[in-house]
């Protein structure tokens, strides 16, 4: 069924008004009155709608049930990400929407080789890469995709959270799957994941000191754009939410 | 530490003669006697060798020490996948070897779009990409990847291994997390991931009455060339090898 994201405001007394980019999708799409969407407010709520009726405009839905949206975890993921090269940021947000992560940030650090000046010229892209991927896979929020800044910006926001995972590929570590078994009632993770050359020694020690779990994955190592996949998976895993 | 893939037979009384491309490779990467270097024998051991002389033909490199390949996961997965458009196949590849895949098959059903007269030409290329990513990621093995044939191939493939896992995207499913929690103990799996168009009900009807697992990895709707990656993980997660 069609899935489209609207500010709640524009749903109002059982009818959904539906204006701009979306009105013209209606169009695209062929949709014809009696025709079944669903229109997500983007909060997380889902409302089944019948098309009444679609000019080139505007067109207008019938509330016909509303639900919470069935793919939103009950866990609230932060994927942080050292930037990478290329389009591997694209990448990430792609599949880590399609994986659930309630939003997602890059970082700088140490061992980054891409360094952009301005990485919120990227921002557009990257927001409209997250708005497809979680149209497409059906989810209830858009995940916001934001720049977090240096390393220390991504540490303070992942001890924000009930639970900070960061994952690092040498040295003393904990394992992911101990980790998670003890939070599985986490309401609020943060995973963080490096650029290609990893992490430095100091930032893992740095992330330990401030209360973050130094996580292994095990011994295959993985690309920068595959771990936070895997990681963000594990921890859906782990809370119930691959079900 | 540089690592090679070399069949056992080049490894004897200690020593490790290396020839052709990886004696190139060698020589690439500037190794100089007494560097360290990891030779994998492709089936799961990992000898740790001090590169002892190189020339432009041959290099011969000392054993130190003989142990199995960490990364190896204690499961073999058997990836089956229907074969996707483009150049998805390449990326289901690359991620499911850096996941821990054993093999990856593709196969060609209902509804695949993608229909190669000849995948097997195909086949050189995907076995390249297998290898690329073995290495990277510090595998013990070279996945092995094939052609299976047509859906009944894939089921027949799927069937013999211990535990199968059909995804499927509507309908009666069992919901993953709890087939994996009840098979921890699995030796083989075989997962079974659909093309960009899903399976028809018919095949997932099939799949059942041959005894595999339908199952669900939830609501989210996952790529076609996603939902191995995730499958493979949580079963990597439950099997105790994601640690």
């Amino acid at each position: 069924m069609p899935r489209f994201f609207m500010a709640g405001s524009n749903i109002m007394g059982g009818m959904a008004i539906i204006r701009g980019r979306d009105a013209e999708h209606v169009r695209v799409l062929r949709l014809r009155p009696g025709e079944e969407m669903i229109i997500c407010d983007g909060e997380g709520t889902d409302y089944k709608c019948r098309l009444v009726y679609a000019d080139k405009e505007q067109a207008e839905a019938e509330v016909i049930e509303v639900v919470r949206c069935p793919a939103e975890p009950s866990v609230k993921v932060t994927v942080l990400c050292g930037l990478p090269k290329g389009d591997r940021s694209d990448y990430i947000i792609q599949k880590c929407v399609e994986a659930g992560a309630y939003e997602i940030a890059f970082f700088s650090c140490d061992r980054c080789v891409a360094r952009p000046d301005k990485p919120e010229k990227k921002l557009e892209r990257w927001q409209r890469i997250a708005e497809e991927a979680a149209k497409q896979s059906g989810r209830g929020i858009i995940p916001r995709v934001s720049w977090a800044g240096d390393f220390t910006a991504a540490l303070d926001l992942a001890v924000k959270k009930e639970l900070g995972l960061f994952m690092y590929e040498t040295g003393e570590r904990e394992a992911l799957d101990a980790v998670l078994s003890e939070n599985k009632e986490a309401q609020s993770v943060a995973i963080i994941t490096g650029p290609e050359g990893g992490f430095a020694e100091f930032e893992a020690k740095l992330a330990k000191i401030c209360g973050l779990h130094v996580c292994s994955m095990g011994e295959r190592i993985l690309r920068c754009e595959t771990a936070p996949v895997v990681a963000l998976t594990a921890t859906m895993y782990a809370t119930g939410n691959l079900s």
